[in-house]
């Protein structure tokens, strides 16, 4: 593993330093690659934030509403969690910032010590809200609980994250349903790049050096407008880049051909979250081609719906099989569901809508991404990826 | 404390030794008490089980399909938890007997290795089987889940339990609702009785050292049939006997003036359990009537209706003026909901109904139970009973 910040032990492919410094949105957050793989655009890689540093790639589970649904904090940091997202929109309707503010942000409000992601907003509004309007200034919309009137601008997304103390923030950018035309998603492309220009503007004015702001690509389906995008963000120096608008309808080979074609064009040294993804075959595919962050709510929301994730495929807990079966739900499987419980009884609590059924499924399926995501960076480190790779089409096919 | 199964040092009171022997009901659970309160009926005591030491008076949380809803058996046991309730009718409809027979038992399916008491069956088809007909022979009824029809006799009702190997088993016995007239109480208690002595045949029969059977007390709001359901389940002695047929909708002072007069003619050295019971304040009373065990649904329900108990009364966290609260729920409470979240976390969570909100405010009410219970322990065996239920009074006031 490269030292972090020496110039004189430069890890394969380079490693990026910021220490001492400060990049364009004022943060003092660094990335240094730890290897990369000779035969895929895989790599592992250390992103240093102010609470702590995350080893990449990294799965970032998703805590709506300052919670990982039925998951303390502590199971989560035992679970090898090591940094959470949490949504700007919800939180900035419930509870609220000025509440969330009393605590000094969103880790003293719900307990959780590591680093944390938000997200813009601009997503949840584009899919939660009924009623909203986009101008140039922003978002103007109505609140999914009450029907309240709100502005969401890219300078009020940067104030909020700052409330909530994000260890990184996202820009606000111009979400598109998918099928789009060109001049829509071109349209969205140049709004989300001048919001972008704002955003940072604004972290630069807040001088928080603690919080980081990485932009949001967008472009659709088109490759060039992707290119585009790129192009226009990395020119303003953002300390991490995120590939936006996949996940959306499209078909998985779009999203792959997308995503490998934008990965492949972002800068080398910074950190690339791919965001909404997704299934493990789409993390595993999106590593392939160099992506380091990642967030989804498949394996929180899918174990609330009696879907488990193992080695060998996914099983649906509630399948009639597993009402007399005793093994585990995973025999490989090192987490205290699969340590102390059987299927039998999972389905049955699954079966019974026993609340204890979504929590020991969510802790399950996040052990089983935490590990996934652990054994691709020791297979980068390893210099083994592609044979990781292989085995694990291999053990499903099985 | 006593030596138990000493026969050179009596505790005040006497203890009872059932050591090297066994009961009518071919158990070998042993009852000890190690403290009586000069001033009140109160009590404290070992029940000593196959599965470890009960320290009475002791609550026990109810978990109806084999989970204390939303709890592990770990955080019960961390919390003080010393043994559980298990509901038969539940169990027996769902997942079945033959699925928990698998396992050898409830405790392994559930993984709760600690004592566990199941009531008969009886109360959940009084309550929850919309179709249901007694007879001299037992219960016919149709499951409240799919209509399927059942039967459940005196000698199932032992044999369901025995394949659960509850630690306690109790005799199937007739419920009746409040205000019941005095025929129909006499009838019930009568049929009662004779149940008792099927159960306790059926029991005999079993050879299982390892189950204890406990009578059940009815008689409804007459104390004179009262008089006469202790008389004649005594005489069959039980190694334990519960009041049933109390919390049925009268008013408090119904209760306890029953209770009291019930818990006061009860052998003195076998273990008094009071069913379905109750409150803090009822807990308190019926502790000081003389009662060594309880069960009820109060601290977990509630808990996922927002009602959380403290030392100064009880508060519901969906209370506007807890919005803002960055105080614990309780500030002389050790649970870990206390201990890591504020009022104003708990009451977000609530408000967003999110999963951990049920989880950590039924962690905080069993943690106020079981203190509770110790506390009372402890003041019996340090002869401050009385100025324990004072000052339990006076908090609640002040």
């Amino acid at each position: 593993m490269a030292t972090q910040c020496s110039s004189d032990s430069p890890a394969e492919g380079g490693p990026i330093s910021d220490c001492g410094s400060r990049g364009p949105d004022g943060s003092a957050m660094a990335f240094s690659l730890t290897a990369t793989c000779g035969r895929s655009s895989a790599r592992a890689g250390i992103l240093q934030t102010a609470r702590g540093a995350i080893q990449t790639p990294v799965f970032m589970p998703v805590g709506t509403l300052g919670t990982v649904k039925g998951i303390t904090p502590g199971e989560l940091e035992s679970t090898g969690v090591q940094v959470i997202l949490g949504n700007t929109y919800h939180l900035y309707l419930r509870p609220g910032t000025p509440v969330i503010s009393l605590f000094g942000g969103l880790h003293g409000f719900m307990n959780w010590n590591g680093p944390i992601l938000t997200d813009s907003g601009g997503f949840q509004i584009f899919s939660l809200s009924g009623m909203s309007k986009i101008t140039e200034e922003g978002y103007a919309f109505a609140s999914h609980i009450d029907g309240s009137r709100h502005m969401l601008t890219p300078e009020s997304a940067v104030d909020i994250q700052a409330t909530l103390d994000a260890d990184i923030m996202m820009c606000l950018d111009q979400c598109i349903a998918h099928p789009a035309d060109r001049k829509q998603a071109e349209e969205a492309l140049a709004l989300t790049t001048r919001w972008a220009k704002r955003c940072l503007d604004r972290k630069k004015d807040l001088a928080r050096p603690q919080n980081a702001l990485f932009g949001i690509v967008q472009g659709g389906m088109y490759s060039d407008l992707r290119t585009r995008s790129v192009e226009e963000l990395s020119a303003m120096g953002f300390p991490g880049y995120a590939v936006g608008g996949l996940s959306v309808g499209e078909p998985s080979e779009l999203m792959y051909e997308l995503g490998a074609h934008t990965l492949g064009i972002l800068p080398h040294g910074k950190p690339r979250y791919v965001m909404g993804v997704g299934t493990p075959k789409d993390l595993v595919e999106m590593v392939g081609f160099g992506a380091d962050m990642f967030d989804c709510v498949i394996p929180t929301r899918n174990a609330r719906n009696g879907q488990l994730f193992t080695k060998t495929g996914t099983i649906n807990i509630s399948n009639a099989r597993f009402r007399t079966d005793t093994g585990p739900v995973d025999e490989t499987c090192g987490c205290s569901a699969c340590w102390s419980y059987s299927r039998a009884y999972l389905h049955h609590l699954y079966r019974s809508r026993e609340l204890l059924s979504y929590r020991l499924n969510t802790l399950h399926n996040l052990h089983y991404y935490t590990r996934l995501m652990a054994d691709m960076r020791n297979a980068v480190e390893a210099g083994t990826f592609p044979e990781f790779k292989e085995a694990f089409y291999r053990l499903r096919e099985g």
